[in-house]
C-alpha cells in the first residue's frame, strides 16, 4: 500500500469515496465468451457467474486464479472471561504456532489450492476489553487494526481469502450481527467451537449484555466494530477495503469473518460487491447473516472451523470456473452444431 | 477386469452377491484420527464424513485421492426423433471429438484435478430404438453395455467419476426415474440442454409414452434399464458395479447419471453405498431423485452440463478433505490445549 495508513474513522470514511466499481467491459467480455463455448448457454451455472464476477472485480478478461492468498488474522478477546468458549484463551496463540508450523487445516488447504498463507498475530497477550462492560476498543485502536489488515493486500495477488482465529470471537461476531441487524441475541448466537447448555446461555447473555452496554455506539457501523469487534475483525474490514482499492476479489470465510465484513455492508451495501462468501457455516446464524447481506455462499459443507478454511475450499471452485472459461473450445473452433 | 464379461441379467444378478461392504476398520481408523486433529470435534463437517466414506470404500486408512479417473460414456438415442432435445443428434459425436481434442468443460476440470479422462463412444451411428414405440434395447444389448462400462475400472485408481454425453439422454434418464419411482412424467422431466414450451411438452409426452409402451418391463429394474435407458446409461450401471468390486469409491454426476445409478438402488439400496452424488443439477428433478436414493449432493452450483463435470468438481472437495485428514497435526503434536 503506497497510501498512508488510516488512523481514524474519518479517514476510513474518506477512503470509501475512492473505491472503484466493477469493470463492466471485462465482465461483458467474459459473458460474451461464455456464450460461445461448447455447452448449452448457462449450463455451467454458477461457475459462469463467478467467472464474470472475477473479471469485473479483477478488471481484466480473462480473469485468473493463479495467485490466491489466504490471510488469517488472530486476536484475543476480553469477553473470553465470561466463559463463552469451549476452549481456553491460550488456544489462540497455540493455534497461531500451529499455523506457522504447518499443522492446521488451513495449511493443508493452502497447499491444495497453491495459495500463499499469511498469518497476522494481533497483540495476543493484550486481549481487547470485555465488551459486556463497555467498548472492546476505542476508535484509535480499532482504526489501527483496520489499517493493519490493509497490509494483507499486496500487488500480484488475484484472489484474497480472509479468515480469523480467536477464542471467543464467535461471541464477538454474534454481537456485531446483533448490533447491526437487530432481532434477539439468541438469533445470532450458536455453539462456535462447541459450547452447549449453560455455556451457550452464558454466550447469549454476554452478547445481549455487550449490545446493552454499548448502546451509544450502535448508530455507526464503525462504532459497532470498535465496541463489539476485536482486532482481527477490524483487520478483516481493512483487508476488504484494501482489496477493493487494489481490484482484488475477496472470498469471505464463515460466520465471524462475514460478521466483520457486514460492518461495511451496513455502511454502504455495495462495499461488499467484490466479495463472495466461500462457505455457509454450520453455525446456525451464518445463513441468516448471508441473507441479510445478500450473499449466497459458494459451498455448504457443514464446516465450522474458521481459519479461512471455507474460503480456501471455494478457491477450488473459482479455479475450475476459470479453467473452463479460458480452456474450452468455442462452437466454431470445435465444429459442434448449435441449437436447432 | 479378470472376470468374464457379463452377458445377461442373470449374470449381473449373480454378481451382486459378490460385492464387498464397507471396511469398518479403515473407517474407524479415520474417525479416530479425526478426533485427535487440531480442530473442535466435527468442525470440518462433511469433509470428515467424506474422508471416512473414502476410507470405508477404498478399504484403507488413510484414504487417497491421487489417481482419480473421469469416465464419460457417450450414446445416441432413438427417442431423439421425437424432438426432445434443443440440439441435433449429430452433436453427440461432435462433442466426443471435442472431448478427444481437449476442448470441452470436462477436459479443463480433469486438468484442474489431475484426473485421467476416458471417453467411451458407444455405437453412436446406431442409436438405440425409440422407447416411445417399445424397448430401447433388448436384454443382451443392455447386458453388453453394462459389461462394456465395467472396463472403466482398472487397478490403481482411487476415485471414479462417472459422466455421460448423449443428445436426448435427459429424456431417457427421466423415463428411468419415472419408471422406477412413479409419480407423473412431468415430475421427472426438465429442460435438459434447454428445451422449453412445445419442446418441453413433447419431452414430457415422450417420457409418458415410453413408460406406457414398456409396461411389461417395469417390474424389474434391469428390465427398466433396457427398455428406457441407453447404452451409456447401462455402461454407468456397469461401472458402478465394477467399482464396488474393485473397492473404488464413485462420484456420480448430474441427473442422467444418477438416474442410471438409481436402477441399482431399486435393485438393492445398499448397492450405491460406495457412491456419492458430486453435484445437484439445475435440472429440477435431480434434487427429487437424490432424495429418493438417499443422497445429498456434495456441491450445488446450478450446473446442468453432464460430461462428468459435477463429479469432477467434487473431487476437489475430496482432495481437500484428505489433505486435511492426512496433513494436520494432532492436539498432542501441536501442543494445543483441548476443551476446558
Amino acid at each position: 500500500m503506497s497510501r498512508q495508513p488510516v488512523a481514524s474513522f474519518a479517514e476510513i470514511r474518506s477512503l470509501l469515496a475512492e473505491l472503484p466499481g466493477p469493470d463492466q467491459q471485462a465482465m461483458q467480455a467474459a459473458a460474451q465468451r461464455e456464450g460461445q463455448l461448447t455447452k448449452p448457454p448457462g449450463a455451467l451455472g454458477r461457475l459462469e457467474v463467478l467467472t464474470q464476477w472475477l473479471a469485473a472485480w479483477q478488471g481484466r478478461h480473462p480473469p485468473r486464479v493463479d495467485r490466491p492468498r489466504v490471510a488469517v488474522f488472530a486476536g484475543n478477546h476480553g469477553v473470553a472471561a465470561q466463559g463463552v468458549s469451549a476452549y481456553p484463551a491460550a488456544v489462540t496463540a497455540q493455534m497461531v504456532k500451529n499455523f506457522v508450523a504447518g499443522g492446521a487445516a488451513i495449511n493443508q488447504l493452502c497447499k491444495a489450492i497453491d495459495a500463499d498463507l499469511r498469518v497476522y498475530e494481533m497483540d495476543l497477550d493484550r486481549p481487547t476489553a470485555d465488551f459486556t462492560l463497555g467498548p472492546a476498543m476505542d476508535e484509535e485502536e480499532c482504526a489501527h487494526a483496520v489499517a493493519y489488515g490493509m497490509m494483507a493486500v499486496e500487488p500480484g495477488l488475484d484472489v484474497l481469502c480472509l479468515g480469523e482465529m480467536g477464542i471467543a470471537n464467535t461471541a464477538s461476531g454474534a454481537a456485531l450481527a446483533h448490533a447491526l441487524f437487530g432481532g434477539a441475541a439468541a438469533d445470532w448466537v450458536g455453539p462456535g467451537t462447541g459450547v452447549q447448555g449453560e455455556g451457550l446461555k452464558r454466550k447469549i447473555d454476554a452478547v445481549a449484555a455487550g449490545v446493552a452496554a454499548n448502546r451509544a455506539a450502535l448508530g455507526d457501523p464503525l462504532g459497532v466494530l470498535a465496541a463489539l469487534g476485536g482486532r482481527e475483525l477490524a483487520a478483516i474490514v481493512g483487508a476488504v477495503l484494501a482489496a477493493r482499492l487494489a481490484r482484488l476479489p475477496v472470498l469471505l470465510d464463515g460466520y465471524t469473518c462475514t460478521a466483520a465484513a457486514a460492518v461495511l455492508h451496513k455502511l454502504r451495501p455495495d462495499l461488499l460487491d467484490h466479495c463472495q462468501v466461500g462457505h455457509c457455516s454450520a453455525e446456525p446464524a451464518h445463513a441468516r447473516l448471508c441473507e441479510r447481506i445478500g450473499k449466497r455462499p459458494i459451498l455448504d459443507l457443514a464446516m465450522r472451523l474458521g481459519e479461512g478454511t471455507g474460503a480456501a475450499l471455494a478457491v477450488m471452485v473459482l479455479k475450475g470456473a476459470v479453467a473452463c472459461h479460458t480452456g474450452m473450445a468455442t462452437f466454431a473452433e470445435a465444429g459442434v452444431s448449435g441449437k436447432e
